[in-house]
């Protein structure tokens, strides 16, 4: 008999079926038993009868299990039936496990630390199972619409000779006779690739900061979601593009994670046409009129939250940008305005108080390029196989990059980004 | 005007259209000039009257510009229409490059170390730019088939305390105060995940290998094609997996990049329901009686030749399956055969010479594994984390990794894997 998941098998009023999973919980009766088997399709009742010859003293939790049984109708049971089990057959032993995985309520209260220190049985508790299936949503959403708008996905090495921006936060690695360092962000290969004629191109992959942060929103690796595009007018270009794609995302997410989103208590956010923008300006005023003090520049985490505040009750959006940022705070590759200079062609994308996107129109042309390190004191000879792609025919371009995790975070509204990611790496914390 | 790509603008017979591209090649007769237009959709030859009032002399090759005119039938013309200009606008100027990126039997005599140089600009010429949209799609094809079989995207940490086999070939990273290594495999995290419960993982990421190899069949740093599944019967149920997936891609590649297959003369194999299958012993008496003798334990590369050729001759597959490998020479998570357990259940996958692919049945008993490290002389207590998985219900699984450069390179019949690699990382090459 072929296995059935729970989710199958609970529709097959009347048959035999063959069920394996792990035992989620044993509930034993004077007059019966039930054991809770869990697969990757969720939960299933299933009943020992008392004349039944199953020996119950050898089976615990988190019991690797196969079963056949028939499934009757009980109204009583998750799913509407249960499975009355013929027989069954132990496939792996297992300790008690050191978490409450079938009490989310308890888990909910654990520390992060001890859910992290315990990852491979927390991901066993079906909220946290939903998190990185959401995330694997989200990955799928992210490439579809991308290749529906004639993006080609890339990769990229993740073993740069030299810094993205200067040297600063990286890690060094020891490369046979040299040193190098690990990628902060494809940045420089995405926009080889629009030069290199795929014009619109994608990558998922890892990214590495050597910050010392401890705080809710950071981690030292994590996976970026990038997307560079060439012919573009401006960076509202890329600001259309992306609408468009967090709207897939939106609907995938919710047409697919139903449950998911349910055990979190989520909504996704929905998205129109546009998502609201405020220039870098008024978001400013906005904030200072609030009574919270900025550093000069950039905004702060606590600007963010009073932004997205301010967003949600004046327009009912979860969303908003924030486009024009100083170009003096932004990366030297950042395009500016041609009637104001000093303002840059950057935008940042607010989600539930959080940033979770930076972007911008690039450069392209070498000679300007070139001045703009110069005016940074950054060395040109030091960047001199980034600089070839612009000496060679580069179209007007721009790009973004998304933080897989803090995505999902906020989706979900979780409230640390270590929680949205499955093998987090911090300062401390090399493993599981 | 909205631009079209030049794909699109040849059907548009009569009509004004806008391109925009880099100038691919100029051939100037006395009468009239062609440009021939590059963009992410192919090449257009376009047509500079005398009368029209454009100044070619401040045009060269792979300037980048943008162009309005009308398309008119031509059937001397490839696609059978040509577009004459009537504006034309220089949105970015170019050196002349370094490579002859439009002359393909130039640029294939070219030597490898000058194409990989010179990265951003060789992937300009359409059969290099070939490669990398076929190995996009066998990216997608890859993620598709395995979703359709209720498999899970993942990422896992590149960034691990300790190998997973030992130690040997890491790359060492400063990692704060610590040491820490690039992953040469998610394996541990692919099974830690079917036993959290997804049952069914797979991940597309980097892995490394710092070995000092100089080969066409070697690279430090590649992107590896994983998947796992839990609830098998043995390596058989795997083997059955990837020759869906591997139909699949080769069905979805022929149908979506049949221009690059052309430009390659290549085929994509034609996978039926099975793919052959040699066992070691048999694969090791066919190599030694056509002559060739082996190392203990293994197959070498002239070995994965001659078996591919005889099964090709013998059966008409491009594939072949090598199961059965001795135990003592597989990794120490390997199962090995219950009537023969110095025989493991593993099994490589030939394709038209060359490995592609190692898989097998994994240990899940904790016991056993431990057993298994010692018998290694390997000390458990260096892989608490990884034996904890075994600990708390872990049922029978397996898995396997696809090498994507490797397979790249033997669907287009290249002969070096990092002419399949965008920017590949060797002993000597850190850029671009």
């Amino acid at each position: 008999m072929q296995r059935l998941l729970s989710s199958e098998a609970l529709k097959r009023h009347g048959e035999a079926v063959r069920l394996a999973g792990w035992v989620h919980n044993i509930r034993d009766f004077r007059e019966v038993k039930f054991l809770i088997l869990r697969d990757r399709g969720g939960l299933v009742q299933t009943v020992i009868d008392p004349g039944a010859r199953i020996d119950m003293t050898r089976i615990g939790k988190e019991y690797v299990v196969e079963l056949e049984g028939k499934v009757v109708p009980e109204p009583r049971a998750p799913g509407g039936a249960e499975v009355h089990i013929g027989t069954l057959k132990v496939l792996a032993r297992a300790h008690e496990p050191p978490l409450e995985i079938n009490r989310p309520q308890v888990l909910a209260k654990t520390h992060l630390d001890k859910i992290l220190d315990h990852r491979p049985i927390s991901v066993r508790a079906l909220p946290i199972r939903a998190i990185f299936k959401v995330q694997a949503e989200i990955i799928r959403a992210y490439s579809e619409y991308l290749r529906s708008q004639d993006f080609t996905e890339f990769k990229s090495s993740k073993i740069v000779a030299t810094g993205t921006e200067g040297g600063a936060n990286l890690f060094q690695i020891e490369y046979f006779e040299r040193q190098a360092y690990l990628a902060q962000s494809p940045q420089f290969y995405k926009q080889t690739m629009v030069g290199s004629g795929f014009e619109r191109v994608f990558e998922v992959g890892p990214v590495y900061r050597a910050e010392k942060h401890e705080t809710s929103r950071h981690i030292n690796e994590y996976t970026s979601l990038d997307f560079e595009m060439g012919f573009i007018r401006d960076e509202q270009d890329v600001i259309a593009m992306q609408v468009g794609l967090l709207r897939h995302i939106s609907e995938e997410v919710a047409r697919t994670c139903a449950e998911e989103l349910k055990l979190h208590g989520a909504k996704v956010p929905v998205i129109g046409d546009t998502i609201p923008q405020l220039t870098f300006k008024e978001a400013v005023q906005l904030v200072e009129a609030s009574g919270h003090r900025l550093p000069a520049g950039d905004l702060d985490p606590e600007a963010e939250r009073r932004l997205c505040d301010w967003t949600l009750k004046k327009t009912g959006s979860e969303l908003v940008y924030v486009v024009g940022f100083p170009l003096a705070h932004r990366p030297m590759y950042t395009y500016f305005r041609e009637d104001d200079p000093a303002t840059s062609r950057s935008f940042d994308l607010l989600f539930r108080g959080l940033e979770i996107t930076t972007g911008s129109q690039r450069i392209h042309d070498h000679d300007l390029l070139v001045a703009k390190m110069r005016e940074r004191g950054l060395d040109p000879e030091l960047y001199q196989s980034y600089l070839s792609i612009f000496k060679h025919g580069m179209p007007p371009h721009g790009g973004l990059a998304i933080g897989l995790e803090r995505l999902t975070m906020q989706v979900l509204g979780l409230s640390n980004v270590k929680e949205a990611t499955l093998f987090p790496r911090d300062r401390h914390r090399l493993e599981p």
